[in-house]
């Protein structure tokens, strides 16, 4: 539409190509930036500019870290078990993890899960740095935290297949119904997975 | 979280403030922009710097314009009937207008509507403009488009109050059911609203 200045519409489409923001959320956002403080842009604007350059990645489980620090929080802490991985997908898995305060362990980011449709086999993700880690260092268990989806339970048989050898613990987390969930709305996999794990009481 | 590197904080802060945007998807946003290429954060980051500079409003109808520029395409184009005027809150209405290809008026852009609760009261919005083009111009008819809300409809009732007098014809759009909308799910007062404006077929 020829109504709107350009400004707006450059704005909107580089908003649309965020994931889950369509072209009404984006023309939305766009809108409602006009009408804010210019403040407030310059706030994001300035926050993007420094995304990148100010972050970093570690050096040993490949979690985000700040600029210039070879090792995270978590590989530089010495109250961590370095005996215990985790092996999740993404940096926000960590976080996820990290909020439920209830592990002690080190983590290791794959950065993806094999998925031969989009052509990303073992070398795309941190495999090799994994296999390394657990060879040559003190790891008693591994924790396969992929996500509970076909990918991530492909991935995750693929590295027991690469692990086992090593004669360490490998364990998967467990599947069944989400703590405040209702049986009636529980998918079938998710009821037969939580009949399968059932434990005594 | 102290695991969490600053930028990433900062950046998740900022997604934060826009509307309807929680914390997340917030960390979703800034997660996807750091495993995305960085051309990419930067033309955002563009984008938002050239809002405010590159806009300004129609000094006619205050709808959004290209910096510099002192009518908009609607106020400026001959095509258009400046006979009829549609009154709507927000710069985002005009484009809503405008995706009908049914509307061949100008507009005027209130910038807001009245609401005693947040304190605006008229003069915060673009009403004087408004009584003032109505009494100067060669408005026939006004069309009052504010949101079929509480503060819409108090706000249009107003302005047919100030309006009034100048012997023009004053419109509201009309409420009833919406197209492909089901009977069954219609609120109380749209099916009211729908039956009290049944039209001969």
């Amino acid at each position: 539409m020829s109504v709107i200045p350009e400004a707006i519409q450059k704005l909107t489409l580089a908003f649309e190509r965020l994931p889950g923001i369509g072209p009404k959320t984006a023309s939305r956002l766009t809108f409602y930036l006009l009408s804010a403080p210019e403040e407030y842009s310059l706030l994001l604007a300035e926050a993007l500019l420094g995304l990148k350059s100010s972050t970093g990645q570690c050096s040993e489980c490949f979690n985000i870290t700040r600029a210039g620090q070879d090792l995270c929080e978590v590989c530089a802490s010495s109250q961590r078990d370095e005996g215990v991985l985790c092996v999740v997908e993404e940096p926000l898995d960590v976080l996820a993890m990290e909020r439920t305060a209830g592990y002690h362990g080190r983590y290791h980011v794959l950065h993806g899960v094999l998925s031969p449709i989009e052509g990303i086999g073992p070398d795309h993700l941190k495999i090799k740095p994994l296999v390394e880690r657990v060879r040559t260092g003190k790891v008693r268990e591994v924790i396969l935290a992929t996500n509970p989806s076909m990918e991530g339970d492909a991935t995750s048989l693929y590295l027991q297949q690469q692990l086992s050898p090593f004669g360490v613990r490998i364990t998967r987390l467990a599947r069944g119904l989400p703590v405040g969930g209702d049986l009636e709305y529980a998918d079938q996999n998710t009821l037969l997975r939580a009949l399968a794990g059932r434990q005594e009481l």
